[in-house]
């Protein structure tokens, strides 16, 4: 028997590969009854709640697991670009499974999401200002463009690994280093993709 | 009374800000009757159908004025280079109009639309592979990967308008120069935006 977890999960999976998926088409893919998927969530809408809030959470844990608040109040440039990495590791990782949430208009119309959501994305924002502060990111762009970068390479992550066009192996890799100098071709550029 | 091009263009717009709303509350937003919205879009899919076929009708007639194949063909690093300023150009213009058709997972369940928006994207990513040859883009990536990049920017660009963190004046520059040169401060980036 599927715990709740794994029904979530293969849930989330389906809806990355077809986003429109009903939940009796769900429970056939995940292969349990449409009882069963209702026992675990009531409704569509309370799958995807729960896909939200969980997405949420991690997001949170990302910010604390890597030190984001201390990097920022320290303004050291080496701890604040660890944790730029270790961030951007996060996300990655959690590109496909809780890419869904991220692209999911549906989502944006339960307001204690979006709410919570702004709370985090505030919070980001403040350590990519410390980051602009202390010379790692540019600093003739504003803070919350560079919020607005991330979660625009999330979503070419998400794209990347739904079409098969990138390895999951090589994207931490594509994803920072196009975040940190972008795609033109430089002379530098292999020198910076290696700081 | 409104034509139906404006009566389209209202409809996006407010689909961008609330991308679950009824043809009920369209109607109502855009200041016409039920019954005028129904004459002209039968339902909320044929709604959502031109949206997705206006935004990849624009999408093409990028790729044909800004010469796109001619560039690609020449093989002129300065061509290329214009081209794709022309290129971010555009999409940037159109982040906020047609953004709806790009992150919208209604869209997706339009066989016919996804497969013209793949022949688009093959054009396109022909074209960065021309670039990377020539030098004008980094080619340690697939070049699949810059074409995910600037859909992730486009998506970057519509949420940074869409929530008022960016001026619309200043978004062309910005998408360019993050795509061209990312968001790392760097001793050299201010000359290389340059460029």
């Amino acid at each position: 028997m599927l715990t709740r977890d794994q029904v979530l999960h293969a849930a989330v999976r389906r809806l990355n590969s077809d986003p429109t998926t009903s939940m009796a088409d769900l429970a056939a893919a995940i292969g349990i009854s449409r009882a069963t998927l209702n026992r675990h969530f009531a409704s569509r809408d309370a799958l995807l709640r729960e896909i939200g809030e969980r997405s949420l959470d991690h997001w949170d844990r990302s910010q604390r697991e890597s030190g984001m608040a201390e990097a920022a109040e320290s303004g050291d440039p080496e701890a604040i670009r660890d944790c730029l990495r270790e961030l951007t590791r996060w996300f990655v990782e959690n590109a496909e499974e809780f890419a869904y949430a991220l692209a999911n208009n549906r989502l944006e119309a339960m307001p204690e999401l979006v709410e919570r959501a702004d709370v985090l994305a505030d919070r980001e924002v403040e350590f990519y200002a410390a980051a602009q502060r202390a010379g790692v990111l540019r600093s003739d762009v504003p803070a919350r463009w560079i919020e607005h970068t991330i979660y625009g390479l999330m979503i070419a992550a998400r794209e990347g690994l739904r079409r098969g066009d990138v390895a999951r192996r090589d994207l931490e890799g594509l994803v920072l280093s196009t975040f940190l100098t972008g795609t033109g071709a430089t002379p530098t550029a292999s020198e910076r993709q290696t700081r």
